[in-house]
């Protein structure tokens, strides 16, 4: 199986190299991830920029692939100039952070992982609850199962897996959840200070507001201690919308 | 009404200020938007740096705010720093570039639109179907007389319309269609380069994949010569494949 693996945390962050060693133990493994922290990076892409790579070691050997973008440039560059060829899987994580909820819209992690399936490459994105996790054993270990489950089961085209696991030790993981993204979103507001030449300048802040109850949930089934298995794509079409706005007559206008 | 204003091709933009222009003749129209062009910057916001804040002046008279961020940023600070309450609406564009199909993803445009409906506020974003659009008068029009039907009729909590339109003139478009997002994508790569170093660069480059030919997907309908109208969301939720993967078992890893 060759794997293709990326992240949002940078391509030194121990969450990646976590998840690396792991997946060597079931497969060809190829890291392509960027230079520096992109968290937060959304699904932007550099269109303006011109991108590097650099060869990344660790202890003398070929660890990856650095480059100067986003995590959704990373999967492009990894699969149609490095790679040249689809790999079977590509793998995003693991994150330090959950990206349960309205995480999903803004994390990079889990774009890498959807730009993957826009390329109609199966994937998944793995975080641990917490931005300084002590425990990312067993994310990396269930990281690999789900591997091997999704090339024998198969996702739809276009579906890619959001996995979030509570940052506990494997025994005190109470299973896995197959969820639904929630509906828990930001408070947040930018607060204002002032620099030493007396301007003013916002720090982004805020709290998350709890917004679920559904047990099948993925913030509630995180809350739980079980493993968060979300199938999320990117068709973002609104159905129902879409019926009630049929009687709208748009025409009219 | 009370509007708030963003977009991702810059205050500067002449997108911002066509529709500026309309919109004040159906309310009161507050400008937040980005200091510089954040074309496929989509839904990230900032978090590792400050921001700053200032105001925009055209002819010596208050045009709007410029934020040195993204898009999904200047919707935060717009609503809860600028305004501190929540506009009536808010509408980004209009862009330069088609946001149909997969663009909605990497879309700095949709992506403040987005981030208003996270926060509960309805909205919509607005793009012309060309890099060098030859008329924005259309789409300004539509954009207002959207405004005044959203706000009658309601959209659903956490939907957008993303509008997109054509390049013609008011008396050449064909009608509105009512769509859904396309599957058209992308097929792109890195091309190469080297720097007066000796380093190789990489530049972002491709072509448009077409895929669609369902009537009632966006790109059709733009093509045919209709304003799209697509009622989108942010659950990204793949319920199919949830329904699916009940039999899965993932207990069993």
């Amino acid at each position: 199986m060759k794997i293709l693996v990326s992240n949002d945390d940078g391509i030194s962050s121990v969450g990646i190299n976590k998840l690396v060693e792991e997946l060597k133990k079931i497969g060809e493994v190829i890291v392509v991830a960027p230079a520096t922290e992109q968290s937060a990076a959304g699904h932007s892409i550099t269109m303006k920029n011109p991108l590097r790579v650099k060869k990344h070691f660790v202890n003398n050997s070929l660890f990856g692939y650095a480059v100067n973008g986003t995590p959704a440039d990373c999967i492009k560059m990894g699969i149609k100039n490095i790679l040249i060829e689809k790999p079977d899987l590509v793998i995003s994580g693991i994150n330090n952070g959950s990206n349960a909820a309205i995480n999903v819209i803004y994390s990079g992690t889990v774009s890498a992982a959807r730009e993957a399936a826009i390329m109609d490459v199966p994937s998944l994105a793995i975080s641990v609850d917490s931005h300084t996790p002590k425990h990312y054993e067993y994310a990396a270990k269930l990281a690999a199962k789900l591997a091997k489950l999704v090339c024998e089961k198969k996702l739809r085209t276009g579906t890619l897996l959001n996995v979030n696991v509570p940052d506990l030790p494997e025994e005190e993981i109470k299973g896995i959840a197959l969820t639904k993204q929630g509906i828990s979103r930001w408070d947040d507001f930018f607060e204002e200070r002032v620099d030493p030449y007396g301007v003013n300048y916002y720090w982004l802040t805020g709290k998350m507001e709890f917004l679920d109850s559904e047990k099948d949930r993925d913030v509630i089934a995180i809350q739980n201690g079980y493993a968060s298995v979300t199938p999320i794509h990117f068709d973002l079409t609104d159905y129902n919308m879409f019926n009630t706005m049929k009687d709208w007559d748009l025409n009219s206008l």
